[in-house]
C-alpha cells in the first residue's frame, strides 16, 4: 500500500468541485508517478470545515476560493506551516505576489500557480522551467476566453457586442457580471503574473494598464477582414527603453502572427527571445476541469522532486491496421465503365466514397477521390487491385485524410 | 562568489558549439535561480578531450553527439557514475530508451531530454510533469521541420518537391543527405519518445509505421487547397483497441485543426484528453541556438530541485507611453477640407498615415485610416484634437495595430 499524500482544499465551487473528482479518479494514476497515494482530507467551504483542523491534517493545501480575503491569509498560514500551496487565484497573485513568494522561499515550500493563468496551457511552468534564464524580450497573449469568444462570434456571425456577449452567457462562457472579463481586468491580473516571471521584477496589478472590449462594434471587425488583419484582446508585456510595458488592449493581429488563428473560448500566449525565436502555448482557457487538471499537474510536481522518467505501467500492444480516411488519386484511361469498376473494388473492401472529382485529360483523365474511414489494410487491398486494372495510366497514389468531420 | 556546477559536454556540432556560447552568456543569469554558476569543465570532440577525465571533472553531462554508439555507451556511464545526463539525441532515446531510464532510476539521477524532440517547443516537460498524471487519448505532432518547411513551399508557391527540397537545402534547412527527414525516420524515433511518455508503455522504433513526403507532388497540394485542407507530414499516437498505434505519413488536415496553419521550418504537437480536451504547443523546430536553449532548460532544471519561485533579481521600470501603430475610425460630415484638417492635427503630433479608406454615408462619410507606429501620447493628443472638430459626427475611435510590416 503507498503512503497517502494528504490534501486539504479550500473552496469547492467550479474548479474546486472538478477537482476533488479529478483527484480521486486519477489517484492510481499518480502512485507510479509518486510512489505516493494523494487523497482529499479536507474540504473548506463557506458554510463547513476548520482551516486550522484542515491544515494539520494536509501535506499540501490547495487554494481555490479565488478573492483577496481570506485566501491571502489562509495561504500564508499554510506556507508558515510548511505546506506546499497550490492556487489558481489570479487577483491573489497579481496584488500579493511578492509578498507571497517571499514566504515560500522562507519556509522552503513550493507555491505553484499554473491554473491562476490560461487554464491548462502550461505558461507559467514553461516560463519558469524551460525558460528559466533565457532573456525574454516579450510575451503576448490571448489570456481570457470569454472576450475571445465574444470577437471570434462579433468576426464569425457579424454580431454585435451586445448579440455576442448574450451568446457567451448563454453557452456559459461568460458570468452574469461579465465586467472583470470585457473590461481587461481579469486579463491584466494575468499579464502583471506572467511579467513577473518572464522579466523577474516586481509586478504589481495596479502597473498594468488596460483596455476591455466593450467599445468594440461589428463594423471593425469587418474592417479588419478587409485589411486580413484579426482584431484580438491582447496582453503585453515587453522589454521598452531599459523598462518594462505591461498592457492590455484590443489590438488588429497580422493574419500570419501565430496568436491571429486564436479562436473562440481558446487562451494562447506567444513568448520571444533571441535564443528560441519564439514558442506558442494554445488550449483552452478556462472551464473547470481543465483548471482543475492544471491545478493536478501542480500538486503532482510538489509530491515529488523534479521528472524523473518514470516507469512504463503497462505494456500496451501497438496496433499497425489503423482506421483511416483517405485521398485517392487516378490517372485512367477516359472510357465508360471505368468509375463503375473502380467503385465496385472499393465497395467489395467496404471502402464508401466520400466525394469524387473527375477531369479529362485528352484521352486520359484524373480521378480524385475522398473515401470514408476504414481499416487501412482493407484500402490497401482495395488499392492494389485497382492498380491492376488495364486502364490504370499510373500508379494510384493514397494519402490519408485527417478530417474532423469523419471523426 | 556562487559556487561552481561543472558541466561536461560531449559533441561540439552545430547545436553542441551554440550551447557552448549560450551557457557563458547565461551564466550570471542562472545563479540567482539555481544558486550555482554553471561552467564547462571539458568537452570531448572526435580529436580531443578523454571522456574518463571530462566524466570524473563534472557535476552532469551534456550528450549532443548524436548516433548510437559511442553515444549510450557514455550516457550510461555517466548515469553509472551518478551524474545527471541531458541530452538531445532521439535515435538513442528510441532505440534504447528503456535501459537508460532504468539505469537513470537506478542510480537516482536524472535524464533530461527536452531538445531530443521538437527544438523548443517544451512538449517533453509538459508531457512528463504537467501531464503526468493525465489519460493522453492522442498526440498529433508536426516534428520535422524539413519536410514542413518543403510541403508549404510546394503549397505556397506550387513548387515541385524536388525544388523545394533543393531551396530548402540552400537555405540550411535540409541536410544535403535529406534521407532521414523526409522518408519520416527522424520523426518516427520523436513519435516513439513522445508516445512513451504519452501512455506509460514501451515504445520501440521499430514498432513505429513510417511514410515519407518524397512521393508527394505540387499536383496534391492543390488538391489539398481546393478542399480547404492542409498536407502535412503528421506524426500520430494515439490509443486503438486496448493497444496503441504510432505511426508517421502525410495526411490531410482540415482548416481549423491547430496543426493546419504550422508552417515553414517550424514544429507544433497537440495532445488531446478529455481532461485538457487539447493543448497545441509550437515553435521553431531545429536550429543550433533553439535546441541549445532546450538543452539548458534541462541543465538548469537538474541544477535545482523544482521550480521555487525565484527572486526577483532586478526592479525595471514599468513604462506606460510605448510605441504602437493605431487604426482610428471617424464619422466625419462628407464636405471639403475635412481630410486636410485631420491630417494637419495629426502631421503636428507626428503621425504619419499608412493608409485611409473613406467611403459615403449620405450626408456624412466614415473615414478609416491605418497610422504609422508613434508615442501612443501622441497619438491620443491628435485624437482629442481631432474629436473637438465641428465637423466630427461621433467621437473618434482608435484600435491599436500589431503587424509584422511595421516592426
Amino acid at each position: 500500500m503507498p503512503e497517502t499524500f494528504r490534501v486539504g482544499l479550500l473552496g469547492r465551487g467550479t474548479v474546486g468541485s472538478a477537482f476533488a473528482r479529478l483527484l480521486e479518479e486519477r489517484a492510481d494514476a499518480i502512485v507510479p508517478v509518486t510512489g505516493l497515494r494523494p487523497a482529499l482530507s479536507g474540504v473548506l467551504t463557506r458554510s463547513q470545515g476548520d482551516f486550522e483542523e484542515i491544515l494539520e491534517g494536509s501535506d499540501l493545501i490547495v487554494e481555490l476560493m479565488g478573492g483577496l480575503d481570506p485566501a491571502r491569509d489562509y495561504v500564508l498560514r499554510a506556507m508558515r506551516a510548511g505546506r506546499h500551496v497550490v492556487s489558481a487565484n489570479k487577483q491573489l497573485l497579481a496584488a500579493h505576489g511578492e509578498e507571497l513568494w517571499a514566504t515560500a522561499r522562507e519556509h522552503g515550500v513550493q507555491l505553484r500557480f499554473e491554473g491562476a493563468v490560461a487554464g491548462v496551457v502550461p505558461v507559467i511552468r514553461v516560463l519558469q522551467e524551460s525558460l528559466a534564464a533565457a532573456r525574454v524580450e516579450r510575451v503576448h497573449g490571448i489570456v481570457n476566453g470569454t472576450t475571445n469568444y465574444i470577437l471570434s462570434e462579433m468576426a464569425r456571425a457579424g454580431l454585435s457586442y451586445e448579440e455576442a456577449l448574450g451568446q457567451a452567457q448563454q453557452l456559459g462562457y461568460a458570468e452574469a457580471d461579465p465586467t472583470e472579463d470585457v473590461t481587461g481586468k481579469d486579463a491584466a491580473a494575468k499579464m502583471a503574473i506572467l511579467a513577473r516571471l518572464a522579466f523577474s521584477t516586481p509586478v504589481h496589478l495596479d502597473q498594468v494598464v488596460y483596455e476591455g472590449i466593450e467599445h468594440l462594434t461589428s463594423d471593425d471587425l469587418a474592417y479588419a477582414k478587409e485589411l486580413g488583419l484579426a482584431l484580438k484582446l491582447i496582453g503585453t508585456a515587453e522589454r521598452v527603453d531599459g523598462g518594462i510595458s505591461v498592457r492590455v488592449h484590443p489590438a488588429f493581429l497580422y493574419a500570419a502572427h501565430p496568436l491571429a488563428s486564436v479562436d473562440g473560448p481558446f487562451n494562447a500566449v506567444t513568448v520571444e527571445s533571441e535564443d528560441i525565436t519564439e514558442i506558442t502555448l494554445s488550449g483552452p482557457g478556462a472551464g473547470g476541469p481543465q483548471t482543475a487538471s492544471a491545478v493536478l499537474g501542480d500538486v503532482i510536481s510538489a509530491m515529488i522532486p523534479p521528472a524523473t522518467t518514470p516507469e512504463t505501467t503497462q505494456t500496451l500492444a501497438v496496433v499497425e491496421d489503423v482506421v483511416s480516411a483517405f485521398y485517392l488519386h487516378m490517372e485512367v484511361a477516359d472510357r465508360p465503365g471505368v468509375l463503375a469498376q473502380i467503385a465496385e473494388i472499393l465497395g467489395m473492401q467496404g471502402a464508401s466514397i466520400k466525394s469524387v472529382v473527375q477531369r479529362g485529360l485528352g484521352d486520359n483523365a484524373r480521378l480524385v477521390m475522398v473515401i470514408h474511414p476504414l481499416l487501412e489494410s482493407r484500402f490497401y487491398a482495395a488499392v492494389r487491385l485497382i492498380g491492376q486494372l488495364e486502364f490504370m495510366r499510373a500508379p494510384p497514389r493514397a494519402i490519408r485524410v485527417i478530417d474532423e468531420e469523419f471523426v
